[in-house]
Formats: C-alpha cells, structure tokens, sequence
C-alpha cells in the first residue's frame, strides 16, 4: 500500500538514535498528489536538515488501492488532495477527530464546509492547513493568517483564477472568447469543461476563504455574488483596448457599512492599475489595511508543481509548529447592495429622443451618467456610457426599465469599472 | 518604568483564571518604537481573542530611563528597535543567553552580526525574528523562511530601498538629482543624512540577510558588492526614457557557478519588466524557485506603521510558537565576477575611427556590442551602446582601456541592463 518516492522512502529506515520520520497519510494521487510525491522526494534531506524530521508518504489511498483507517493510524498528518466534496470531506473530519492535524487543497469544501471544518479542527485542537487552495503557490492564506493578528484587514482584492485571466489576455490581443478558451485548453490551462472557472465560480470559492481569514466571519460559497467572463463581446474588449483599459475578473471581499462584502465580477481597470499588468494565468492579490498601507503579492495561481509547493510549505508548517487551530467564528452581516460605477452598452436604433428617455430612465434611480459615447447610425446605433458610483440594486432596476424600451435592439450589457483615474 | 500604552497595559490586571499576559521587553522607543506601541494598544484585543494571550510591554528602555536587566528578567520576549550596532547586540545576545526569543528590526546589525546572532539563537534554543528588518511590511523574510524548506531557492531580486526608488520615480518624471533628493527628504522618505541609502549600503544591507535566508550561506554585508545612485546623470534617464525603459536601484541574490552572487546596481529594465512599474517609495521582491517559477511581494517599504506592523506580526509568531531557531549555515562561495549586460555612454570628440578604436578595445576584452548610437557631432558627440552579457572583470578591463584614448572627453559611464526584452 505504501506508495512512497525512492528518496522519501529511504529515510523510513532511519538510523538508531535519529528522530522518527514524520508521516503523511496522502488521500489522492492524481496531478497535484503526483506533483506532491515527487516534490517531497526532492525536499526530504533539507526539510530533516532544517527541521531534524524527515517526512515521509506511509500511505496512499485512490479510488483503486489503500484503506482509509489504515493510512489514517500509521499517519502524524494528513494530506487530502482528492477535490471534491465527498468523500474528501468525511476523511478530513475522521481525520480530526481522531487528533491528526491536516493540510487540503480543496477550495470547494473550505469554502462549502469550512465552518464545519474550522470547528472540529478546533474542538480537537489540531491543525488545518490550506494554502493550496486559494492561489496556487502565491502565499496569501500565510501572510494572511499571520497579519491576521498584526492588522486589521479592510480589503482584500485581486485575481484569483488563472484560467480566466489567461483567456481574458488572448481576448485583450484580439482573440475570440471561443478562440482563447480553445487555446487555454489546449495549453493546459482549462480543463474540458471549464465552467467551473469561466462562471467565476471558481474565483467566488477562493474569495469566500480570503474572507473568512480576513474578516473571521463565516462566509459560505453561496454568500459570494459572482458573474463570469462568458458573456464578455468583443465589442467590450475593443472599447477597453481603445481606452487603454484593462479587462479583469476581480475578486473583491471588504468590510463595507459594518458589514462584508464578497463578489466576483469582471471589472474595467485603467492602464496603471497593479493588477493590469498581470497578465496570462498569474493570480495576484492586494491586501489593504490602515497600518500597512497595502501589499500584493502575485505569482503562478495553478500547475501541478505550483500547488504541490503550497502544499508542502503546509506540511512544513505542521511539522515546525507554526500553525495554530483555527479561531472562532465572528459574525458579521454580509453587504450584497454595494456600490460600482458601472459600464453600459446598448444597441439602439438611433431615433430623436433615444438618449433622452435612456437617461431619464437612469436618472429615475439616481444612476448618474459620467460620459457618453454614441457611435453608428440609424437602426445600428450603440450608446456606451460610464456611470458614477450607484447602488447596484439602483443600477440594475434602471437596466431593467431602459432594456424594456422598443428602441433597444439587444439586451443590454453592464460591467462595473474601478472608478480611479478612469478616463 | 512600565511605559506601557492603556490599553496593553489593561490586561496586566488578568481576572483569576484568565492566562496571564505575555510580557513584551522594549528596546528603543524611537520612530518605530513608538508607533510598535500604538499598534500593540489598538491591537492588543484581538491578538488576545485569536491566541488566549494578551501581550503587554512591562518595560521600555531608552537613553534617559530604564533599566536592562530589570527589563529582561520581566520579559517574555524581547523586542529591539534601538538600531545601529552597539549596544543592540550585546542587549539581544544578552537576552538570547537568558533563554528569551528577540525580536529585531535592526538590518545593520543582522547583516553585519548575523552569524553571531543566529548562532546563539541555535544555541540556547530560542527564536530570533527579524521580518521588519527587510521590507518593512511586505513579509518576505516570512515568506523565505517558510517556502525555504519547500522550494530551493534560485534567485531573488528586487527593490529594497524606497528612499532610492522615490528618488528615481522622480528623476524619471524630469528632476534633477539634487532637487528629488530634497523632496525626498521634504518628505520624510530620506534622512538629513541620506548617504547609507544612495550609496547602496542599505539595500545591500538587506540583500545580505536576504541571501542568508534563501541559501542558508553566511553573507556578511562586507560581502555585498554595491553601487548607488549618486553618480546617475540626467543624461542616462533620459536615455532611459526614450527608449522606454526603466532605471531602478536592484538587489540581486542568486546561486550562480556553484556559488552565490550577492550585488546592489542601477540597472535599467524594459518597460514590462514587474519591477519597472514599481514607483515612489515602494519595495518589491522577487522570488524565483523552479517549482514555483516566481512570486513577487510588493508594499510599503518604510514608515514608522507599517514597520511597527511588521514587528507586531513576529511578536505574534512567536507567541504562536511560529518561528523556530534558525538552522545552521551552510557554506557556499561567493561568486563576484559574475556577467552582465551594459549600457556604456562616452563622451567623444567626434574623429574619424573612434568607433573603431572603441570597438576594438572592447572586442579585445571579448565585450560584444547589440546595439549603439551615436549623438551630436565634433567635440560633443555621445556614443552610447549596450553590450551582450559579458564578466564584469573584463568589461571594468575595457572600460578602462576606453577611457585612456585621447579622443574621450569625461570618465565613461556604465549602467548594467536586463537583457530580456531590452530594445
């Protein structure tokens, strides 16, 4: 049963007087758990040179060999690397329960059962690690379990899904969304069925854990407002492009009027915003704070070898101490009606009075017009405009009432924009 | 002598049953001093809720009041921010030899006593911290050390010194430098006496302690080579400029030749280089792992809060028993002659067969040329080419050898250049 890498392996026969190895019990050997083996046998003889243990896989189980009791009692951790729900999640808790601290990949459960998780981890006073699951091998759940304590964290925003922010830099170069998603796929960025990431899914998984860690306050998956990049036209990349904006799918979680908010949307930035130079499928996330100002940090957000890293820098973690139980739960009420600024595109048929009713009807919910474009003529006619700062619900009841007028040829599309410096 | 603010001192009086408080020993109360003692003040409660201790400074020691031993012994752990070399580190060696982990903000001692320290921290078994030492808040330090078992470490490069990057920031934008530099310290970003920071030696300071960290190689800062800012001509930003590159003061640490290679230099970076958008007195690092490819941290480099912060997030590692001692050193040469690209400016009276002459003496030291311009005519022409990467010893040789032709008006100047990319 035992499936450890040659050099991994070596050191279960430690030599009389030498510390015992440290055992990992993996649970899934797919890419990442591959990547994790490998890697560990590379590591093995520095972590026991810096940490006077050596850590070694007694055992693994798949969906074809080993048995779970039996690699949980020859385990000190425990190392999932399943995905999924189930049956990742019953391991985890048995795991704890019968006192082994863990380490996860596993953004769906942490952030669908990670109040469940947090609490038996506490209540058995052991550990539950899991920096692999947010952004790859950027360090952002350390720094900020660390911070935590040192400051208090006001927001937190970024890109935290490789796949889209790869596809999102082919469409900026004039590809299409159909085109860009075929090359992610094909370059191994995006899976075969990549709805997971495209929806924002994904990112809204990873942006309800930042929050819990940011704000201490439960934040399930189902909290998350998330939009995806599938409905994104060219058209709008073109405006970007002439703009010199960037197009990015923005992950943000703040406190806001004493409460959280968490979303997910794409976002128009301009050019010298930080986070529109990361291009290609990086991840990178700011962290504001009074005290520090801010801090990003960027870096690969996916990759076997990436994630396997996160993952061992956890197992590391564990085995020097460093981390603690997960602390209780505070509970602050979630923000769902925030305000954007807001991008609109309308296909109108190019009538006297069309601008008219259009901003009478935004006008009606206090949406205020920042600036306007009316480009073509006749019955193909667009009307681009950029709001001020308005409630989204606001925005979405004017969107409504404008898309019911008999001159809009289209639904219409809004994308919200990060408001400074936008031209 | 307790200099304790309300509010951390508030918990000195621990209802019965409580745990008692962790008692925080203050070595300096300064800039930062000060600022680490606010911050434990605001902060002091929630740190309390998350680890069940509550830290509270019970002494303080500065030039006027206080009293070291009596500090000590009250002390759980000590916190330095006096600075410079005497008597800080007899204070921490003395507190590291009573069994207390030492907390330090101090990078001239740490890269000049570092060994010492580290040494005596493996010693006695006790933690030394030093995360504000480095990059004010953007937590390298904490990132290195915990990726360092993790992920061998190939190379980290970056912007250290927020003083020189303001600086430069505004010499792009047209200042002379002299007047950026008496912004600079209108500003509060440069000291009355700036020459540890233009010089190079803070940053190379820095490197120094960074390389210990990533290779786990003593490097002393007398190991640095290093070169500032002062000598920079207007002539060479505006260089810079048309040709759409950036000039930036970089740290380099690597593993080079079986070696390591440490060095501070202005180099110029291509326009998309990540470190070339990093402007005003902001730092950046960045770390490159084969497993990880490369994660870039970027923030505040300075001020009195953010590096108070920074502080405030070793005290809480170690009251989270975090950190553990450093492992002992390893011992890799140092590489000094390693290769670079240049940009080489001349001031030349303008006769037939000075390029020649030029070309020649750089050829015969095996300098090869990518690209070169020459400017104005007579005797104020300017030739002003950029080299393949070549060993500096041999282009210090042909430098040299070029600046003894009669035909050469002023001292040659060389800037090192990031190949990638450049035009």
């Amino acid at each position: 049963m035992c499936a450890s890498a040659p050099h991994a392996a070596r050191a279960g026969v430690a030599p009389a007087g030498a510390a015992p190895p440290f055992r990992l019990g993996l649970l899934g050997h797919g890419t990442v758990g591959g990547a994790f083996e490998v890697l560990l046998g590379e590591r093995a003889d520095e972590i026991e040179r810096f940490n006077g243990q050596r850590p070694v896989i007694t055992g693994v189980l798949t969906r074809s060999r080993g048995e779970f009791e039996e690699i949980l009692a020859g385990a000190d951790l425990v190392v999932e690397l399943m995905g999924g729900l189930e049956p990742a999640r019953g391991y985890l808790l048995r795991a704890m329960r019968a006192g082994k601290d863990v380490v996860s990949a596993n953004k769906q459960l942490l952030s669908q059962h990670g109040e469940e998780l947090f609490e038996t981890a506490r209540e058995h006073g052991v550990r539950l690690r899991f920096e692999a699951a947010v952004a790859g091998a950027v360090p952002v759940v350390r720094v900020l379990e660390e911070s935590l304590s040192a400051t208090p964290i006001e927001r937190i925003h970024g890109i935290v899904n490789g796949t889209t922010n790869f596809i999102l830099t082919e469409m900026s170069a004039g590809c299409s969304y159909a085109d860009a998603l075929a090359r992610a796929q094909r370059s191994g960025y995006a899976e075969a069925d990549p709805s997971d990431d495209v929806s924002g899914r994904d990112a809204a998984a990873k942006m309800a854990i930042l929050a819990r860690l940011a704000f201490g306050s439960p934040v399930h998956l189902d909290d998350v407002v998330y939009e995806g990049i599938e409905n994104l036209h060219g058209d709008d990349l073109q405006f970007a492009r002439e703009l010199g904006l960037g197009l990015k799918l923005i992950g943000t979680a703040e406190r806001r009027d004493g409460g959280v908010s968490v979303r997910v949307h794409p976002v128009f930035l301009y050019g010298g915003h930080p986070l529109a130079s990361v291009v290609g499928p990086f991840n990178a996330v700011t962290v504001e704070s009074e005290a520090i100002t801010e801090i990003t940090m960027s870096g690969p957000g996916a990759g076997g070898r990436q994630t396997a890293s996160a993952v061992l820098g956890d197992v590391v973690s564990v085995m020097t101490g460093g981390a603690r139980p997960p602390a209780p739960p505070l509970a602050l009420p979630l923000i769902e009606d925030v305000e954007s600024a807001f991008y609109l595109h309308l296909d109108v048929a190019d009538h006297p009075g069309v601008l008219a009713a259009v901003t009478q009807a935004l006008g009606e919910q206090e949406v205020s017009i920042k600036s306007v474009v009316q480009r073509g003529l006749g019955e193909n006619a667009r009307l681009v405009m950029v709001t001020h700062p308005v409630r989204e619900s606001r925005m979405r009841a004017a969107v409504q009432r404008v898309a019911a007028f008999d001159f809009v040829r289209s639904a219409p599309r809004t994308i919200r924009v990060i408001e400074e410096e936008f031209i």
